[in-house]
């Protein structure tokens, strides 16, 4: 039996910005625990970026993943949204690489795929494959469900990269 | 005599990221220090966000500034660089934050307008002006004098803010 890996998936924005974490032991995955952080809409930029690095930090801290894995966004609404997302993805992934953990990126089609099985599965396709992979995860909501679809990503293409490794 | 206040003013980017440490007291204000952090270009994003966050927050450490002031980043390259500067620009704004210190934010020709007198002012003109109003500064390079010039920026309008509010 091989030795469980706990892997945070993190879907990044700024008004809300999604997480979940599950352990990976070879081809079996676990559900651990989910949930999304909401930064005050209200405060100024810098007080909604210093929230999200506080409460992303928190759930790090309190379910000690090792490796984490961050959707690589996708915008097509112009430079000023690319722009205030950029600035949520850099603590999206500040969060866990100030804690040394490593931060792979994945193409959002990528995750689909992992995950449905086409990389252009809608939304409601992604949450319904989350929920009947890990039937005990209680997410409410996109972010939640993307985040554990993510962390999901990384588990297979982690394992995949061993094998190849391990034929090499 | 008013007592002084320490700025530091910070012009956001992923491979330079300029800061300036200066001091205000009524009109006068004093150099303090000025720098580029230069996060290593070869290794992964996460990891050069990071080393961007520590070495921010160690500068704000050392020099214990009271207030920040960082660029409104004005993109004209498409989406792509704005999601790459937008997380650059995320960090900068985060490091004062989370320790607290109030962030204010400034267009870029704003800044130039402070300092040069006009808002097209050339990056020349901006380094000219502020080797001028601090013959001290030793920079080297336009991003440690437009953060300079940002903390000059925000200098001018905290005490003209003061102002408005004294005779409100």
């Amino acid at each position: 039996m091989q030795s469980a890996t706990r892997i945070i998936g993190i879907d990044p924005g700024l008004r809300r910005c999604g997480w979940g974490i599950i352990e990976s032991a070879g081809n079996r995955l676990s559900f651990i625990a989910v949930g999304t952080v909401t930064p005050p809409v209200s405060a100024p930029l810098a007080e909604r970026l210093a929230a999200l690095f506080r409460e992303l930090s928190a759930v790090i801290e309190r379910f000690a993943p090792a490796e984490a894995a961050v959707e690589e966004t996708f915008v097509n609404a112009g430079v000023r949204s690319a722009l205030l997302l950029g600035q949520a993805r850099g603590i999206a992934m500040l969060a866990p690489a100030a804690r040394g953990l490593p931060v792979a990126e994945y193409a959002a089609n990528l995750v689909k795929k992992s995950v449905v099985g086409t990389g252009h599965a809608e939304k409601g396709q992604v949450q319904l494959m989350v929920k009947t992979l890990m039937p005990a995860a209680d997410f409410k909501g996109a972010d939640a469900a993307d985040a554990l679809a993510i962390a999901i990503c990384h588990a297979h293409h982690r394992v995949a990269n061993q094998r190849l490794r391990a034929s090499a």
